[in-house]
């Protein structure tokens, strides 16, 4: 079982770790520490080792950062996690909202005159610590502090590392390599410095376990406009195995990196919104120019090829039988009213581990019944956990991480009979998830354009729903990656083979939660019959599951609509069938019947 | 009559003009001349004295501008310009493809090693002049050489200037330059810069004759932190009038602008993207603090007041009658194939004529029939002036300036039977316009983020056009105006009182156009029944004027837009019958029946 319903911190631990690091900063003269969720590749999950930010407040969010003072210590949260940190940190830390709060102006007013704000020059962007310089504070890179206090600290991660074979990258490493060392050559950049792990395991063609969830080696890279690389890892397995990745490629200790940067020429190219400050200030402090732009592996990994949209195509697959596998078992045991949320998510795992092929699962999974669903980024643990009951919505966000694609997947059932109310916000969710599914649009258009298409028939209601429509995908990486996605802060032109979730939501606090999920990927579609000839794109789906039809408030669908979801519920019963069992085969002829 | 039909310039007078300004150019030793289309004021319309663009080349469309170089003299014109500037302009010019064509690079090109090009600093924008010097290039500000070698220049407008009475404005002009003042104290600007007409007619509630088309004043104005406001302008009735406008309001002449710009304290606010360099250059001369940020009017002018949208209300009740006489007319003429569309310019002209109230048209009528109407900006004149034939759709895109408000509507009409590809077309755009004007949406949202709403069906069909959905539209002031639009191009939240044109179409070069525009206007919508109390916003439709249902393809309508259409149709009538003559009124029964 990869996902644990365990409670890993505790508010207790929260006091005497503060009071002892408070001590500390009053020894070395600094007035604040930046305490942050993220390590020095800002990854979305770290490893045990880097969860600093639990360690010290007990707080367990995928975002947020605490901000320590003599005497405040805030905890600073986005909108997913405001009930969450309350549960988790004791009376010695403050929740702060955030992004309302911005740690600049919020340090500004808190922290004592002349205070000096002390940070970890590895764990922060150069954009991150720019923000602050700009707002006034006065920085001091320091050696973590946390590191100094926390004499239990675990090891630095040690996964085996493999290599991701032709079959399913579709592109030889060397060639990847060359096609960006032209690319380097030609904006006059030197070396590109790598620091997100993704990045890095794309680049060479291999994966590691050294994060769960995300199938990564954790290093770091400069990749030499004549293709050479030079990676930088404490992980055995990358040192033992980079003589073998081709000729050209070389480990050294983690340790070794800074130095490196310091011998670089330049122009080196830099990401500011993902490398660490530090990489910014050792090439500053020996002159090395700097031409900062985004990491240049990631617009061309997210253009997967036709190797990886066929590897998805067979993941999703797989991944949809194991889905329809746990819908019909759902549909026979939920309306029993004995099962828990934990139960759930036991079940659907053991249903993708049935596939043989499972790797790890994409992210942990969502399983939120009633007023749970509302609580957008709910984990359920053994305190949270609660007996589904008839008459309830039960939203499940769940994927697997297969060697020939990632997955990510949200239905929203219906346990019993249940509201009218609720049945015509899931019919709105679903008809912006089609509009997404449908639309077709010129190059050059973002996902920020398109956002509104999935929120307009909430829009009508006066609904609305607080994340983003949709967001990138890895080919067997990150569940989350950038730099394409479907939401109003997102200005990158979509291209043909970024993948994409589509996934709107609609969520009443204290009662239910609604969201709907396929992946899809972008796919060219110039030729349209009566069509002008544009260049135009538009998505192909990748997911094929059945959307609960007991939820859909037939007098909302427009023709349109109807026909793609009996279309798509024809196409999910064609591709799926063939592998599922009986039980579930009927269930599945059932529930994919036109409507 | 206000519209003409002359053709006001001719190909033949480009080369000797050209000749003469090559001579001068060489005699000052500059290689290169910006000649653009723009006044000081950066307005879309020009007196003619400053139609120097048109005088020089012959091309006469509202935007573009020209590069005279010793070998080479290239006219820049944008998509919608690209048929017109070649019938237009002799064969001394040569036309470019702008903005796919830069003036910084192209210049780089084209101008001979360590040439000198000559602008006049009050003609271009500080934003303009920074593009061009980023791309490199040796900028000399001059006095303007075509005013040396135009030698019977036309005089200075010298237009009468009205109040406009509290009853339109619905705030005194104390009230707005107090707020205003307070607005600049707490951003700790001294004085702002207002060189846009439209903002200087908005905050002192007065209307000018200076420009054809757009009700404004010629003039620069300071406004300072405490309210009191310096006019600088040559027109004598602004000059006469400055002292009843209101303490603390003075005129002086034109002429005096740069002096008094250099002798103020500043900080000065100055937007880069509307005031001339000229003033940049006075300031930083005599080190005068600049901060550059958007014209201070300008938001608060696009918020209309209740006054406002009362008025515009009325207008567009009024110009919705007069064109509902004028389609009652044209379905009796149209079909007999002898109207050409001059006389369709001159029959609506006259219908709103009619109204007795009628100050000007908002700009030139575009009336476009079969192949014409795919001409996006077309004016027809006599010599592209053709008979409309049955069988062709026309495009009539108009609007008058009320003293109570501004109007712009396109309709698009069958004349006889069309074929059912036209209709289809229609109907994709008709769905479009019909998803802006049902929309609700969030506050902080913005024309941007809609615009794929309107272009939908389009896509979906892989057609699409080529501008923006929608502009902003002044009250009795420029029928466009910023800074809000529907369009990708725009990232200013929309908010309440914001008037707005809603107009999608479609172009089929060489067969018709379609264009149907209502104007819309943004109010608060937050009390949705059923919905999360959100702060939201919708559009109050202000145009009432019958579609042509011939040109509707009902199987392509959802019952969604069949029924806002039947619903308009029913207000439409209601709201525009009593005003009509029995012919238009048994004409207007037939065409709003329900579908």
């Amino acid at each position: 079982m990869f996902q644990s319903f365990e409670v890993t911190t505790h508010p207790e631990d929260g006091p005497p770790r503060l009071e002892e690091l408070r001590d500390l900063m009053a020894r070395i003269d600094v007035q604040a520490l930046l305490v942050p969720r993220a390590d020095a590749h800002q990854g979305e999950d770290v490893a045990p080792r880097d969860n600093r930010l639990a360690w010290l407040t007990g707080f367990t969010g995928s975002a947020g950062f605490a901000v320590v003072l003599p005497d405040i210590a805030g905890v600073f949260v986005d909108g997913r996690y405001r009930v969450q940190v309350k549960e988790q940190v004791a009376a010695c830390y403050t929740p702060v909202d955030w992004p309302e709060n911005m740690p600049g102006p919020w340090l500004a007013e808190s922290m004592p005159t002349g205070g000096r704000l002390a940070f970890d020059p590895w764990l922060h962007t150069f954009h991150e610590i720019e923000a602050l310089a700009e707002a006034g504070i006065v920085l001091v890179p320091s050696p973590n502090l946390i590191d100094v206090i926390w004499t239990d600290r675990p090891d630095a991660p040690a996964g085996a590392v493999t290599l991701h074979p032709l079959e399913q990258s579709g592109e030889a490493s060397s060639l990847k390599r060359s096609r960006l060392a032209a690319q380097l050559r030609e904006d006059g950049h030197s070396t590109a410095v790598l620091s997100q792990p993704a990045s890095i395991c794309w680049l060479l063609n291999i994966r590691g376990e050294d994060i769960a969830r995300t199938p990564v080696v954790q290093a770091f890279a400069l990749l030499h406009d004549d293709g050479r690389v030079a990676l930088y890892s404490d992980t055995p397995d990358l040192m033992a195995m980079a003589p073998t990745l081709g000729p050209g490629i070389t480990c050294f200790e983690r340790d070794a990196f800074g130095e490196a940067l310091a011998g670089l020429d330049g122009p080196v190219r830099v990401d500011r919104n993902s490398a660490p400050w530090a990489v910014s200030q050792i090439l500053e402090a020996t002159s090395v120019p700097i031409e900062y732009a985004p990491d240049i592996c990631a617009l061309p990994k997210a253009q997967k090829n036709e190797t990886e949209i066929s590897g998805s195509r067979a993941a999703h697959l797989r991944d949809g039988a194991a889905m329809c596998e746990f819908l019909a078992w759902l549909d026979v045991e939920a309306p029993k009213g004995r099962l828990t949320e934990i139960d759930v998510v036991t079940a659907l795992e053991g249903f993708r581990r049935n596939t043989g092929l499972l790797r790890d699962i994409s992210f942990e999974t969502i399983c939120g019944s009633g007023p749970n669903g509302a609580i957008v980024h709910y984990r359920v643990n053994k305190n949270s956990n609660r007996v589904i009951s008839p008459g309830e919505l039960l939203l499940v966000d769940s994927g697997g991480q297969y060697q020939d694609g990632t997955t990510d997947i949200t239905r929203t059932i219906a346990v019993g009979e249940v509201q009218a109310e609720a049945k015509m916000c899931f019919t709105r969710v679903l008809q912006g998830m089609i509009a997404i599914s449908r639309v077709r649009f010129p190059t050059g258009v973002t996902g920020r354009d398109l956002d509104a298409l999935a929120r307009m028939p909430l829009w009508l209601a006066g609904q609305d729903y607080d994340h983003g429509t949709g967001h990138g995908v890895g080919a067997y990486l990150g569940v989350h990656e950038g730099p394409q996605a479907i939401s109003r802060r997102n200005n990158v032109p979509l291209r043909a083979g970024m993948i994409l979730s589509n996934e709107p939501g609609y969520y009443r606090e204290g009662a239910f939660g609604i969201r709907i999920e396929n992946l899809i990927v972008t796919q060219n579609a110039t030729d349209i019959p009566g069509g002008d000839g544009r260049a135009m794109l538009a998505f192909e789906t990748l997911t094929w599951v059945p959307i609960d039809r007991r939820l859909i408030d037939l007098e909302l669908l427009s023709a349109d609509e109807r026909r793609w979801l009996d279309s798509y519920h024809a196409d999910v019963f064609d591709k799926i069938a063939p592998a599922l069992s009986k039980p579930a085969l009927d269930w599945l002829r059932d529930v994919t019947a036109a409507l």
